[in-house]
């Protein structure tokens, strides 16, 4: 039987979602636990492959067994098994034939940025810290114009492998709570570093040293030197993955 | 002249507030980056001395120097020499007799508890998971009790040298927020883990193992071995330190 898990993770101290040869991923994390708890060894499948530091809320992971067991029971030995950076939220049996990321309707991550003058210990690990005074209504104005079908070869990182950078954005908004400013966007799906370019040219944008709407220009110019730097991974977290 | 400074700390990886023989102290944290800063050692004292593991999001502390400063110029230069787990959110010039210990009128902690069943990664370093759920109404009843002028004994641990337990609390809250529960306690002063032995009882009382209104019952008993367990370390925070 297959089972589906959402999962929460601190990406702090890993080398991202996937197995590499010299770093502690998530999913090998995942896959060792697994391990222990059904006897023998098995693949964990993500719905999104996240970078080096970048967190997760929503995780939407998959893994098959000959075993049969409750997903309450799953649910349970698995937080016994993962370290305290990585936690099972629900469980539950889809079918075999169910692929996570093929599956999933949209993906929604957030961008979160810390806006104060002076750095903050609790934010550090999850928020980018922009000491100089952003002008939200701004960059509110810049993120809208991101939602529908374009092409985003402006904010799409080099060594990306997908044929071609055309994706729909269902959702594109900023919000704040005090100093915190967070930038949550959905769409079907991201081309590489899409979501930390588009932070990295909206923070331009609340600078001051771009026009909101020269947000249209760039995704016209389909050029990556064009936008803004990459925004530090800590920031982002995956928060939802959408399936029918 | 005396400089105050407003100070928030991850206490996760500190032996807490005070210089310890070997630990890595908050206070030892701040002489050394103010060392560095003014070119001569100076003493740092604090408002309240937090314990290993404890934040602070608003610390109070002092130092002394026979040199010119001005506030923004130590506030920016603390900062770029303090660890990240340690900041200055303010600082201000106060009298050179000012005593920020003495002195305070109020000190004001939140404790925080992430009460779901699967832990949050997120919330780990920052608040106690208990799993199992909590009658939340009956706690903040419980809490209520303990407003007013009291001998705090029973919530007193071994080893305070206080002369006497008998503090005044001018604010003891229940407040919630989804999951995570928190409890906001006020008081001219604490005896030594206070609040956490508030929690743990509190705890109790939301696990229904107590009645709330035996929160009276147990303050009148003076009797630390009747109260709860002393909730952990992380979930407490130093919010506030109130002055004329």
């Amino acid at each position: 039987m297959q089972f589906r898990l959402i999962v929460e993770y601190d990406g702090t101290d890993y080398c991202g979602w996937q197995i590499q040869p010299n770093g502690r991923s998530v999913q090998a994390t995942l896959e060792s636990a697994l391990g222990r708890l059904l006897g023998h060894a098995t693949r964990v499948a993500a719905a999104g492959r996240t970078d080096a530091g970048v967190h997760a809320a929503g995780q939407v992971a998959c893994f098959q067994t000959h075993r049969t067991l409750a997903p309450a029971t799953v649910l349970r030995a698995l937080n016994a098994l993962t370290p305290e950076d990585v936690a099972i939220r629900s469980v539950d049996v889809v079918g075999d034939g169910f692929d996570p990321r093929r599956a999933a309707r949209s993906r929604a991550y957030v961008y979160r940025i810390w806006n104060h003058p002076t750095p903050s210990p609790f934010r550090r690990r999850y928020a980018w810290h922009v000491p100089l005074p952003l002008a939200f209504d701004a960059m509110a104005a810049a993120a809208a114009l991101l939602v529908g079908e374009h092409d985003f070869s402006s904010f799409r990182a080099a060594g990306c492998e997908a044929e071609h950078a055309v994706r729909r954005v269902r959702r594109s908004e900023m919000g704040r709570d005090g100093a915190l400013v967070e930038y949550r966007i959905e769409a079907t799906a991201f081309v590489r570093h899409m979501v930390r370019n588009i932070v990295g040219t909206l923070v331009d944008v609340g600078r001051g040293r771009r026009d909101p709407g020269g947000v249209r220009a760039l995704l016209d110019a389909r050029d990556r030197t064009q936008a803004g730097i990459t925004a530090p991974a800590h920031g982002l977290c995956l928060v939802e993955v959408k399936y029918e």
